[in-house]
């Protein structure tokens, strides 16, 4: 088997730990199989030197941003095959340059393009464990490149793909994907498979497994993604395309997310093209939307309430507010002490009393819903912020234990 | 003009010394010039690499090593190129892989093969300040190498070379070059030029400007450097082919080198390849020997003098103990506490009475030589270490000032 190991920050931060991570590959590498494996800088040296970089240049040039940044994974993965070699196992490491993993040309936040197999398996083949960095690539000037947050996931999953590899382990501090925050949920279950779509509707809901963007580039190529701790050998949660659905497992998850804030545009004129002025703003300065209602009009206007990150909150709001004249909008109300909770499940699709039997559930438990949203895998709530906590446990309770 | 800069580890030990370097690169920039700026890693960077690396494996593979050590150039000149641009200033850093500086393939201390200009040459014409990464290139496996220690200075001479530079500027904290270490004699002038001949004389003396291995390459492709202060904007010395040779200026200066050790060889068979078989074992262990002296052979036997450096002492020793039987070696003695002081110049080719006057000047100053040894543009004699700097300031008194 060719497996691709993933280990985070934390998991290299210091000799003890990257001999444990060693270890671990070399447990692999022992029972025959092939071994690549992916790191972040150690621990919390990506911040370190972003500081260092703006206490030179507050505005740094993205490019020599990257050029600085690089450096950190370069040495975690150096330390690594120094780490492997010196437990009596052949190892090298490689660089973005070196593997040839061409991306965009975006600094700080480029996509893979294409990723050169070549010398990964030449090392392979020699019996080397292979130790590549995570998070960077090459554009087409033969710059080097970053990929942004969650990066390095991104590059255990496009060399996973590039190289067929057999299976694609992102360890973790958790031990895999549970059905809530085992913190607030304490009956939350591990799972031990989910789907893409589950997976990304929970990591977009604040779960923060596995970063989306690396769930989206694994299911486009099918490669299947092993969560699990690096702290110890449990099985992990598998995230793949179909999971065997047993009768009455309708949902994977509950999630909340308390980074949320609500705007209410009231008394909004009620012209056609009022809500593309409106949202083509917002989406400039590259605020995401997550929740839209729009009333229904009355008296030629209309309300429209939405939801933004909370850490979105006062920007979006400085941009309605140079609107508010010109499109006639009346009165701008903001509540930032709200949560969303969600249900997801792919099962949700062929249930259809899932949405009331949530609902029944919350009334209940006295939370009222100010707002509703629903997808095919997922039922949204928006609620108080305060109830965020009781209304996770109570769905939870009603659809999994 | 297109001038090549190389600053060392100390003068980007910080941002307030980047800052000063980016400024003085900037001048010469706003002067019209093309400029490239070669810089070591900051500080004791690349020491606390190096331990970082034997923390974790106590004698790692030179590869992985150099993996690790490169990321200090990186870092330095991605750092360089966000304070120049601070300024306001457009400037480009690149690392040995985006040059393409090839070199041989031993890590650790690589020697260059070719320098690639394209990617220099084209950011120099776009505008840019072009700052790049010193003691570093790739061999033919597309790894990182490094030059080994000094290897900055090589650097700078090597891209002077391929890009055809007008000037090659080696930064330091001294003035230049000396006629004499100044904390010994205080009477020291600067030198406005010197040979590179008497240069690397001088340098292989323990005058410890530039290193040897930039200047043969400076002689070899005839690139004049210029020796100056990062501190201050003196001249410099420059170090070039022929110096405009005043009459009566014989000699550039005098260098003391305490880092000597003799080892004699008492009565050693006098049979043919007897030294052969001395030294090809030294050389066999990477042990340079300096000096050497052979008495006349008496009664068969002969003795066998020469002068290691100070700190290989104790394993040329272990190795002449194991030859000791087997070539007949009656005794070995060795003397630790001597110094080797040199008097050097183009001049004494040509000027016959140099040695007897250096021999006369330290007659009269009461000091005994145990070892004499000439080239054509040195002479140096071997002395007690306790009369080291007396002899240096009485040759210099006599030969300079």
């Amino acid at each position: 088997m060719l497996i691709v190991k993933k280990f985070g920050g934390s998991s290299v931060a210091d000799n003890e730990k990257i001999l444990n991570v060693a270890r671990r590959c070399i447990e692999d590498y022992n029972a025959g199989h092939k071994v690549v494996v992916v790191l972040s800088a150690m621990g919390k040296t990506t911040d370190g030197l972003i500081a260092q970089a703006k206490s030179i240049n507050p505005n740094p040039s993205p490019r020599e941003l990257d050029m600085l940044m690089v450096t950190g994974e370069q040495i975690s993965v150096a330390m690594m095959a120094m780490a492997i070699s010196s437990l009596g196992v052949p190892a090298i490491s490689l660089n973005a340059m070196q593997v040839k993993m061409h991306t965009t040309s975006t600094y700080g936040k480029a996509m893979f393009k294409k990723i050169e197999k070549e010398r990964i398996n030449n090392e392979l083949d020699s019996g080397k464990i292979v130790i590549i960095t995570g998070f960077q690539g090459i554009n087409k000037f033969d710059d080097f490149t970053t990929l942004g947050r969650g990066g390095s996931d991104t590059t255990a999953v496009a060399l996973a793909a590039a190289l067929h590899a057999d299976a694609c382990e992102i360890y973790t501090d958790v031990d895999g994907v549970y059905t809530a925050d085992p913190r607030v949920v304490p009956d939350a279950k591990k799972l031990d498979e989910i789907t893409y779509d589950e997976m990304l509707e929970l990591a977009s809901l604040g779960a923060k497994v596995l970063h989306n963007r690396s769930v989206e580039l694994a299911k486009h190529y099918g490669v299947p993604i092993i969560v699990r701790s690096s702290l110890n050998r449990e099985e992990g949660t598998i995230v793949k395309e179909e999971t065997k659905m047993m009768e009455g497992v309708v949902v994977s998850g509950v999630a909340a997310d308390k980074n949320v804030a609500q705007i209410s545009l009231l008394e909004v004129k009620d012209e056609p093209g009022m809500a593309f002025k409106i949202f083509d703003a917002l989406a400039n300065k590259k605020i995401d939307v997550d929740i839209i209602l729009q009333s229904i009009g009355r008296d030629d206007t209309k309300d429209i309430l939405f939801t933004v990150s909370r850490s979105n909150l006062s920007e979006a709001l400085e941009i309605l507010n140079k609107l508010k004249d010109s499109l006639g909008i009346k009165k701008i109300v903001t509540d930032d002490k709200i949560a969303k909770v969600s249900l997801v499940g792919a099962g949700l699709r062929t249930h259809a009393g899932a949405a009331a039997q949530m609902f029944g559930v919350l009334y209940n438990a006295g939370i009222n819903m100010k707002m509703i949203h629903t997808s095919e895998i997922r039922i949204s709530v928006i609620i108080d912020e305060a109830y965020a906590d009781r209304a996770t446990r109570a769905v939870h309770d009603s659809f999994i234990c």
